[in-house]
């Protein structure tokens, strides 16, 4: 068969598990991903056999250090993989629970309730626990999943998918519910593009290049996640010691995510006090700045931010830094370089606390804490699949309850209209 | 200009509008949709002259009946435009609406509220009704729209939308935040649809070309509504006289809908004695049958359903009938040729009820009512902007509540991670 006909399959079967997989008890579906943890430590020496094998392939493409540690397993991160599986069976199921529910004036009774989204398309780059991770999402709400991670991973995700979907069927799991796209071929993320009708959304997480691909090209709904570029906004009188801890944290404590800072926004009033205060810290921990003209009247030393400057990602030890005239100068700079992702406002005042939430365009919006805490575990949600930068179905951190649906359920007693 | 950049200039001021429309206060947008609701019966003159040339012009070219009908306007029919503004203003205002809090271990608080979605494409049919009642819901939910409409109405919309945008701003609407697409050029709806950035989501209403056109071709996100293949399945032991009410009703109150039944499916014990009996009452009403060879061997008269018929929408006195073995049977069928909108059980048995529910794929699964409740003012929203038939943001009727997103709103004490 090939690659159209294979993928097609895949995803037929996957459709018809996802149906009795939506109707399966939480206790089968817990019990099955704890066999899927035990499955994975039980296969650690194949997992690493392939993963060494996928490493010494890297490394003669020479491809750079952060993408082999991210590529690269251990016998601690597979078993920090079974114990994600292990954390999702413990949550709580959201299939089933009810949102709402009314009686109308002629009788009809109408529920309306969480159900399961049907098949998901996970498309992921070369981080191989992602595939565990996914997998337990996916299972423990009830929807069907097709795997595609990036191709310098495949042998890992082979190994790793296969024991999941063995150690998922022996407990019950429907066959076909949890399958991974074994190709390296970069058009198998096209074939899943064309799948409407059999996939219900695609969630792709990895770089910008992948995600604007697909959300131009997909037929598929996609649920567009992780661009951040997210902003520090250091009000007049705000408590400048917690503007340089919040801001040093955004920026620093791990520069490669998308809720680090990219952009620190200063009002004129505070910058000639701030600016050198935080500069001191920033440069401490070797980030490099970059300002805007009135910036560098204070931090004379430093290179002049460009447009470019203002909506670069650049998930690395770099910021850009603008002073602004008044707050609504920052929301406007902020509402028209962000991503929607996360952005926060230090101040000692209320109202322009609730301004600032009110009139800022994104998924998260902060009064005096680091951006750092847009994620799934932070929010309490005990997992997360990705975080939607977008405004439809999902927003934020997605966790269990945003990988469902919900389905009306009336009853009557003979009514007609 | 050309199409492209006038559109393009169109979706900036919009994007521009809706950040302060997000944040406009309820009684405005109230005062705002009475205002509009004026404008139209003051302006009946204006918009009937303008009708008339519409209808003159789609006369011209021998366009059909049914087609002429939803075009037409008339003094009653513009009455009930501006008493569907009125009813909008009277309506709940989702914007701001807590949905879920929690405090963190770490002290940070976190709220997720309802926020507008910011600016909606709407792409509908020659019906001029539709562009008063789109206009409605999106202002009260805090949505900036863009309106394209069928071009045979196209001076009828320009009438309206004028009257409706001038009346908006004049009563504090941001300027921009209420646009009509004056073009009747096919492409407009292809520039609406690259978008993605100024528009947040485009819903289309209208038939099913139209619609698939825009899932295959939008980069923006859409919610795809409408498509209606919806089944009656009469269980063994039902009430057969609840089940040809509820499948007379279903089929023949209103037969061009999306709600309207194209397929009933009966359980094999039950075939000998219903279908004579909703067969008289479906010929009574002039309805055209169709049945499988099981159904021919009761009613000897009727064509035979091909493979096409169980996924034709007829949207007209036409229904398909097929008998079947047992429940599993009338899942399977239904799960297989259905669109996700509405289907219904008549059945004494409970745990069949439930099953049904529980396994049937759709938006809306009934026991023992017609599938004409499946509706935004049936459900009790109050307005209705379409039935979404995916199951991405919205399933069902939507209604204001669906018009919206969420934000995340955290505040801190200075919290880092």
């Amino acid at each position: 068969m090939d690659l159209h006909d294979t993928i097609v399959k895949q995803a037929e079967t996957a459709k018809s598990a996802s149906r009795r997989l939506a109707v399966l008890p939480s206790p089968i579906k817990n019990k099955a991903l704890e066999a899927m943890a035990c499955a994975l430590e039980d296969g650690a020496a194949l997992i690493l056999e392939a993963n060494a094998a996928d490493l010494e392939a890297a490394r003669a493409k020479k491809i750079k250090k952060s993408f082999l540690d991210r590529l690269m397993l251990d016998e601690g991160r597979i078993h920090s993989m079974a114990e994600g599986l292990r954390q999702t069976a413990a949550l709580p199921d959201p299939v089933g629970e009810g949102e709402w529910e009314t009686v109308r004036p002629n009788g009809i009774e109408i529920r309306r309730v969480k159900v399961p989204i049907g098949v998901i398309g996970i498309v992921y780059e070369a981080r191989p626990n992602v595939t565990a991770d996914a997998a337990a999402l996916c299972m423990k709400s009830g929807n069907a999943v097709l795997l595609r991670g990036g191709s310098e991973a495949l042998r890992s995700n082979r190994v790793i998918s296969s024991l999941l979907a063995k150690a998922a069927y022996d407990a019950g799991i429907p066959e076909g519910a949890l399958q991974f796209i074994d190709s390296d071929d970069r058009e198998a993320v096209g074939e899943m593009m064309k799948l409407k009708g059999l996939l219900d959304v695609i969630i792709p997480r990895g770089g910008a290049g992948l995600i604007q691909r697909i959300v131009r090209e997909s037929q598929v709904p996609v649920i567009e996640t992780g661009a951040g570029i997210c902003h520090t906004y250091v009000d007049e009188g705000a408590d400048l010691d917690m503007a340089v801890r919040i801001a040093v944290n955004a920026k620093t404590s791990r520069p490669s995510v998308c809720n680090a800072m990219e952009t620190l926004l200063v009002h004129e009033k505070e910058a000639k006090e701030f600016l050198p205060k935080v500069a001191a810290e920033l440069r401490e921990r070797k980030v490099e700045l970059r300002g805007c003209e009135r910036t560098r009247g204070v931090l004379s030393d430093i290179e002049a931010a460009t447009e470019d400057d203002w909506s670069t990602e650049y998930d690395d030890l770099i910021l850009s830094i603008r002073v602004v005239r008044d707050m609504d100068e920052a929301i406007e700079h902020i509402n028209r370089y962000n991503t929607g992702h996360s952005e926060t406002i230090v101040t000692r005042d209320i109202q322009r606390a609730h301004r600032f939430q009110r009139e800022v365009d994104a998924a998260a919006v902060y009064v005096n804490a680091s951006t750092r805490f847009t994620d799934g575990f932070e929010f309490g949600f005990g997992a997360e699949i990705g975080i939607s930068t977008q405004k439809l179905h999902a927003r934020g951190p997605m966790g269990l309850n945003e990988l469902t649906s919900t389905k009306y359920l009336i009853y009557g007693e003979g009514q007609v209209r």
